[in-house]
């Protein structure tokens, strides 16, 4: 694992994506691989996982390949997120993977996309990153 | 509240919107009002809301507003949620809004809104819904 | 009219807005107002609006509202565009409105609704601008 | 060109995709392919391709492939298109690829990417359909 990526993990620690149950497989500037085992916790009253974590997950694996890409050269924020539902999950282990679309001065926009355990896309989506200057905030 | 709304959170007391944290102002077919206070366990590793907070409040706030118009002609799913991001969130109490668009035969479009604890909009989308015939199923 | 909206408006008297037939009906920095009289050069093979003209009218009307706002702070680049189509159309006017929903240093977000002649809705969505430095070039 | 390209052709040979000069170079259920030559009429008033165009061409481009995969069960109805646009264009032809990301019993949701003759991608989005019954109509 990179210094980046490891830095990153040293603040991901807690927070959301401990209560998402976030793990990190793969994290590189050009792909970035989570792990993510449904529980009731993630689901919704239906018994399906809750919408909003396929782009919970889509919105922390963009973040962090944006990171790692952009380095020291400022940081990235969350612009938008995209994400269609294609098919309901009930139990086993959801596959993230980020990738980018198009990485440019100011912004990247990547894709991300969610399997079941037998490999099906269940969630399909895009973020939207501006990057920040290192010096001048949000 | 309503009897639809009742049996609606008779369901939501669990599962993701307990680990939101999720608060229900006003549920009906037109409006849904949602609180939401924002805790170290809903933030991304710099100390912001995860952007992925906004997406699933939206998500839940449109799934319960889009179930009771359906009512007992069906059941509703998440097609596609696309929120956008405008202000980071450090403190204080979400308020979601979700409104209909759109209440077609087969589909939903719903917008939601996310403002903080001073009124100002931080996030706003869109949900898209299906209508699942009782039937049948997704 | 402001001299901002007419000057833009000289360099708006050709090309694909000429194609599309767009009528400028108000132009400020905080509302633009479009018309757009249905023709059959504006169909798809079924005899009904080509869903492209409801994305070209919001870019063109939201593209007019942001640049008006920006002023000679800089100009405007369409980033991202999401529109929603809720009705066939076959005939009369199209009546598209622009207003914003963020206004940021460095990005803007509007939304755009298309209304038919009875004032259904029949198209609604959102544009997403970048500003650019008067400098800069895109 | 397969019977069903050749049926939705006769009717593409007026409308809006002859304003905006789309030409056929592939049409199949899992991949369209189209071209454009740019010319001024498809310029915004700053000299580049307006972002509209290729929102319409996305649309064009997904509705033939999904059309042509729905065949005589029904007939597809675009739904919402999301595109983002990566860079300008000021001269060249423009290639255009469609291809499916989920094809369901009653949605389509399909990819579109438009790159310019040096093979740079300048715009990407998706198109979601709905199969319309062949009785039911919108």
């Amino acid at each position: 694992m990179s210094e980046a990526a490891a830095a990153l993990l040293g603040g991901v620690t807690d927070g959301f994506n401990t209560v998402l149950g976030t793990e990190y497989v793969e994290l590189t500037a050009d792909l970035v691989v989570l792990r993510c085992p449904v529980t009731p916790q993630l689901m919704q009253p239906h018994g399906i996982v809750h919408g909003g974590v396929y782009c919970s997950l889509g919105e922390t694996a963009v973040s962090i390949g944006g990171s790692i890409w952009l380095g020291d050269r400022g940081r990235v924020v969350g612009v938008a997120n995209h994400t269609n539902f294609l098919r309901a999950t009930r139990e086993g282990v959801l596959h993230v993977r980020a990738t980018p679309v198009h990485r440019g001065r100011s912004q990247q926009l990547w894709r991300h996309e969610v399997a079941d355990e037998a490999g099906k896309l269940v969630a399909v989506g895009e973020v939207r990153l501006a990057n920040l200057d290192p010096v001048a905030g949000s």
